[in-house]
């Protein structure tokens, strides 16, 4: 059945022009991005980086490099997956995007290694998709069997605690290195899911089953897994590939409102942050992605894996670029952190967090006026919030900002916009007064 | 003042021959080890895994192709570090052994990254130690700044509660990606310490102070990391290298005998596994070594990190021959997890393991009689157990044993002698009858 499907699979090779690295990377220099359909790879200025060094570019579909922004996205919605390929060398692995994927047992078996599998989930999930998964794991696989580990729901219960029941419940079925762990759910499932992956016996493969539109747009991908700290969010983790990543769309059926629109922040973010054209088409196409258009959804979907796909091939671990895709985080973690993991959702908290790190950007003097606008009119027609809850004080966010991951010796570092739209920049090197400044434009005290 | 002194680093090229897996590696495929001086490297027979692709050759010291059972190790001791190298590609370190090192800052210095450090040390060790090495880190360099967490001494401590310490401590003190976390003490802290530096904020550099015997011929060597569930040792961790190992045997001038003794254990494992020389020295100089001769141990510690350098760079992330440094600790693990963690030292149950895995060997009529006796004397000479707690039952063994990480697809695999001295395999091909007779001759019941 769907082995014979994948023989049309659509690998393309890669038509587009790189992303480059303009600077070196340190703390105190600012590293530019910019659209990549304007400029030339330089490995030479990432050599400082293991990882880097190693990772190639992506392959993406050729579709990405006709103007899309007025063609009808169609080619996803069908049995036959979209893929993109996350090439991080011996470590690369697929990203199968479709409709109706879990109907098909070979996509997933074919990256199930060992006799063994646990499906880490959660109460939401389970009762609609884990019947599903098991079955698509076992189809005419009598070899394999299958436990399942069943988390509350939710991003407060992404904890130590939480954690322990799937180390708990692989050691009591007496998983062992060959068994594959299966993450089958939104963000929290995944990160918890692959740090739990990275962490059991040291390290056993694992495969992401996403099915919000948050994990198939963006937590899914690149291998960033963990947990939260009470202080701080993802704070404990471990960088670890899945061995692929599959995304049903059909999944996103039962999914509510505000997770799909939460998972749209991230959408936008890619616009913003490298690439223009996706951005001008989800301005004409925000309603149609609201309306849960299949097509619109499933292009969506496909751009960010792609958008997500070449950063993380070119700098898993976080030297520089793929702190970029953390556009509006820094100010969205702390509202997380401080207001209570799991009240507004995170794609909401980034979404708030983009407004005040494109409002800094305007008060820097980096981008024009208009930007600012179109931030604002994008994330309204999602229906996102575009300020941080009332109850939030600058106290609420320096406090938590100042454990952020992208601090340096002491020196937050933030993902700015500057110049035309798609250009960003990861820096220090900004006026602490503006930062205050912003902070007291959207903060009572 | 110490920076000079390593113009003269003893890093020397190698002249021995190689070590080589003479088969591939599959679960039922027995993988046969010989004496390092016997072989030829045959890399092919690797190229299943992508860490052991990687690795290259250790270069050793000179003095261990000399014939070194007969000469007096002298070389080490002095204020000129012995040098041995983990060849691990980028990620390579260095293996600092000698007399008052931690009396030489630019040592520990050189591997510091970012201006915050974190030592992890226990409550035996701080007192004795934690103002030595704090010196260390900050003379000359008032840019440093260190923090401390203290945990509490033992086995039975080595667990998530415990590691959570470690990361609110670091949070707390908001270090940031570029600090660096400091292990000193035993086995315990640096696969905690360890575990920790892989976890905090997905990976932070790390280095490693081992301060007993144990630590420093064996656990602070190779980046196995990671912490016990109440049901099985080291089932949570990471593969994670340090910057470096520094060894100051000064340090095991306050260590207890029983604490001196186990470690010895893991010294006669390296001569049985792979360095019949080795074993044969130990022979003549296990009284030296237990009377704290400073010579012979610090030779001993050299000769037991160039073993491990070499089978860690081969082979990292255990695919076969790391394997092979496990000898006995399948049946060790199950004494330290049944009986309880910290009742028997780690070395202490590994003895009465070793013991086990030989007169399995035996049996299966791998090895000759003159082996085992052997066995049993050298670890009756270093005052070692040489069988079981008597409360340990064959039920209590097959338990813990099912959940060893060195199951594969459900079938248990041992590291066990086969052939002349020095020479193991790592297998799941022997007689299921054989083991259970080597557990009944060993318990009750």
């Amino acid at each position: 059945m769907a082995s014979s499907s994948l023989s049309a699979k659509q690998i393309l090779s890669l038509s587009t022009h790189r992303t480059s690295l303009s600077k070196s990377i340190t703390a105190d220099s600012p590293l530019r991005f910019r659209n990549p359909n304007s400029l030339s790879l330089r490995p030479s200025s990432l050599s400082s980086s293991s990882n880097v060094g190693r990772a190639r570019l992506l392959r993406v579909s050729a579709s990405s490099t006709a103007p899309f922004m007025d063609t009808s996205p169609s080619e996803t919605v069908s049995s036959v997956p979209t893929i993109v390929d996350v090439d991080l060398g011996d470590r690369s692995y697929p990203i199968y995007i479709g409709s109706g994927l879990l109907d098909q047992p070979d996509l997933l078996q074919r990256h199930i290694h060992g006799k063994r599998v646990l499906v880490v989930t959660n109460s939401t999930v389970a009762p609609i998709y884990l019947d599903k998964v098991v079955g698509a794991l076992t189809y005419g696989n009598p070899n394999v069997s299958v436990e399942s580990v069943i988390l509350p729901d939710g991003e407060k219960y992404k904890n130590m605690d939480t954690l322990m029941k799937v180390f708990d419940k692989a050691i009591e079925s007496r998983l062992d290195r060959r068994c594959t762990f299966v993450a089958l759910g939104g963000g929290v499932i995944g990160d918890m899911c692959g740090y739990a992956a990275a962490s059991f016996l040291r390290g056993v493969n694992f495969i992401q089953i996403p099915t919000t539109v948050m994990a198939q747009v963006d937590s899914s991908v690149g291998g960033k897994t963990g947990i939260n700290h009470h202080l701080g969010k993802n704070l404990i983790g471990a960088f670890y590939q899945p061995q692929c990543v599959l995304i049903d769309t059909d999944t996103l059926n039962t999914l509510p409102d505000r997770e799909l629109a939460s998972g749209l922040a991230e959408v936008v973010k890619y616009g913003l942050i490298r690439d223009a054209k996706f951005f001008e088409w989800q301005e004409k196409n925000m309603p149609a992605l609201m309306a849960r258009d299949p097509s619109a959804l499933a292009y969506a979907i496909k751009r960010s894996c792609e958008n997500k796909a070449e950063v993380v091939s070119l700098d898993e671990k976080e030297s520089g670029l793929r702190a970029t895709l953390n556009l509006g985080h820094t100010f969205g973690h702390a509202i997380e952190t401080s207001f209570g993991y799991g009240k507004w959702l995170h794609g909401e908290a980034v979404a708030a967090g983009m407004v005040m790190a494109v409002d800094m950007s305007y008060r820097l003097g980096w981008i024009d006026e208009s930007i600012m606008r179109r931030v604002h009119n994008i994330l309204q027609q999602a229906k996102l919030p575009t300020a941080p809850p009332e109850t939030m004080t600058v106290e609420m966010f320096k406090s938590v900002m100042a454990v952020d991951k992208k601090v340096a010796d002491g020196l937050l570092r933030l993902i700015l916009l500057k110049g035309p739209l798609g250009d960003c920049v990861f820096t220090g090197d900004y006026d602490r007064k503006v930062l205050d400044e912003t902070l007291h434009a959207f903060c009572k005290s």
